[in-house]
């Protein structure tokens, strides 16, 4: 903050965020030649493409004015109410006032972190939690505090005291990500009795709820604790992520904060995105394109799976996940995995670190590996390689 | 920050936000029975719907699975790529590592706020200046100082010793969101030393640079210090605002910073709506799309003086722009617009009143009208209910 510098300083915030892994990993997920388990690209063999520029033609062409007008801050009336009428159909009962449309959920992340989060605040992570998150909540210089998990993922239990007075609790309870870890309807009923006793909000990022592969989920936190949950979901998995499109759904004392932030950083999220979508839901999205999607992916899932027991060598772990996009990987010690990627991307083969997935405390012999990007023969083949050479290392 | 609170707190910054006058306007300008000088909601008449439809199914089906996909935090390289080249052409050296997409140039100033504003950084102004600016900027909690202003608009030559240190001027050089003033190469070329003399950085806005009547306006600041200057542009005024589509051009240095900061928030800008643009952009929307919407507005303005010169009393005087969306009003000092907006309103007529756009020192007998969403007819009308009302006051 000297006043000889050539050039007047950049915020703290900004000098605290140092190149992060994610951007690189998003530049190298569109180099050709890497086999990238590492972005969580979904695959473009799941976009309706066909679907949304039958949307894109119907909203132009009946209703183009207001799709290319300025909107309201809460996101169009009728893709909130889309979204009320599919959840409250599910079983949980939701209006219109509930919902936030975002651009993405990445930034309802942010709008978390700039509603929820003062200077040192605590707030409570998993550990490990999505990079993403941490990403955006880091801006607001929070103080992090773990929430305790065991193999079956976040564990209620042990949540006591030591949480009263923190802002929230993130937590993504289906699908996880870096974990794959769901946890069961028994740890949800008591996550929600701990958020009440200890008086946090319960923010729970659900963006891969739709991409079971046998069974649906256990139902969302809003089910058990509907006036402090905060969920957010995403139409990046289930239409397509170029639209960057998401929501908040949450009560409304929760909503009006995050509204009158959410004019003051961007407005509005784009109008004709919203028609698009709305239009989608309301044409059978969820019914009609789902199951394919979830098809191709528990295909994907069960390559990855084959070719970890086939290729890994003894001492490599990783968790088995009934949805969503991520194996979470676990090798021995002696291994880390931030050197491995330098190694890894020279053959042409790349992963998620799991270091990058702690708030503080980070393992270093883990990796998160994404099923979803790459077909299935090229997975076969990553893998392998990726296999050749952690046996090399061990 | 009690303990004993049955919900959480919300950040100091969201309790600072309390509802603000552009949310309650944007709410407004949707209500049919309104005649709405308020919000800057561009003419649905100038919308290229059928330019947009075309681009939206060329784009998907000649590259549907990148439109779709996850982008880079910069934004795609054809729509950088176009800007970079207009921007040259118009005789400013551009490339593509000069610009960063962004969704809304609302959000480019949120990145400016987050980029280089610390608690307490002083940052300069215009008095008045664009209230939305003030909102992003605010989250930031910035120490505002004034840059000198008079009937000219800004005067650089009273920049002196105490604009030393701040982090930027934030300055609208052409067609002035609210008062209509454009500044002359003289004062542009003045600003550009001053900002080398006292080291701070060049904030340009300019998202109606495009919109002139007659002649275009003198260069963007960047023709003076390109090396210092970050200027802000946006596709709500020449494509349509419902896309959510800005941009920053400024030197590589400045731009680092908040393409990183950009990541955190909102990982990217719609691929689908960048590259609609850009085919926009490619088939001479600026040469066959942009003169018909300045003649539109060009003769909104016309109607908007006219009716003011039938239909104010004395007393009252007015700015005449030759370019833009908005005329600023001056009225006698016994009235205070914050309370004649209620009554205006109570007659179908609204207008922003002037306290909104100042940082600080407000002045109460200004306002704004902006004159492209209401049709010509409406003007007349709107504009002697109004006079009408400020009679009665008189």
């Amino acid at each position: 903050m000297t006043n000889c510098s050539k050039t007047p300083p950049i915020s703290k915030r900004a000098r605290a965020s140092t190149c992060p892994i994610i951007r690189k990993l998003l530049k190298l997920a569109v180099q050709n030649d890497i086999i990238s388990f590492a972005g969580g690209l979904p695959s473009p063999q799941s976009f309706p493409i066909d679907r949304i520029e039958g949307a894109a033609t119907t909203v132009l062409e009946n209703s183009g004015t207001r799709a290319l007008q300025y909107s309201s801050t809460e996101g169009e009336i009728a893709l909130r109410k889309a979204i009320a009428d599919y959840e409250t159909q599910k079983g949980i009962p939701t209006v219109v006032d509930n919902i936030q449309i975002v651009s993405g959920s990445q930034q309802a992340l942010d709008l978390l972190g700039l509603a929820f989060i003062d200077d040192d605040a605590p707030i409570a992570v998993e550990s490990p939690t999505y990079l993403g998150a941490l990403q955006a909540f880091n801006l607001y210089n929070p103080k992090y505090v773990s929430l305790p998990t065991d193999e079956y993922g976040l564990n209620p239990d042990l949540i006591d005291e030591k949480f009263r007075g923190i802002r929230f609790a993130y937590v993504m309870p289906t699908f996880q990500n870096p974990t794959g870890l769901t946890i069961s309807e028994e740890r949800r009923k008591k996550l929600a009795e701990k958020a009440r006793e200890y008086d946090f909000w319960l923010i729970e990022d659900n963006p891969y709820g739709e991409l079971w592969y046998d069974k649906e989920p256990a139902p969302s936190l809003r089910a058990y604790a509907p006036e402090r949950t905060i969920t957010l979901g995403t139409f990046s998995k289930i239409l397509a992520p170029g639209l960057r499109l998401g929501f908040i759904i949450g009560p409304k004392d929760a909503m009006e904060p995050m509204t009158m932030l959410k004019q003051a950083v961007d407005l509005h999220t784009s109008t004709f995105s919203q028609l698009i979508s709305a239009h989608c839901l309301e044409n059978n999205l969820m019914t009609e394109h789902m199951p394919s999607v979830r098809a191709l992916y528990r295909s994907q899932c069960q390559a990855m799976l084959s070719a970890l027991q086939t290729h890994m060598p003894e001492g490599v772990t990783w968790s088995k996940p009934e949805g969503g996009m991520f194996i979470w990987v676990t090798l021995p010690k002696s291994i880390n995995t931030d050197v491995l990627m330098e190694e890894a991307i020279e053959r042409k083969v790349a992963f998620v670190p799991g270091s990058a997935f702690y708030a503080k405390d980070p393992e270093y012999h883990r990796l998160r590996l994404s099923f979803v990007t790459v077909p299935t023969d090229k997975i076969e083949k990553g893998i392998q390689d990726l296999a050749q050479l952690i046996k090399e290392k061990l």
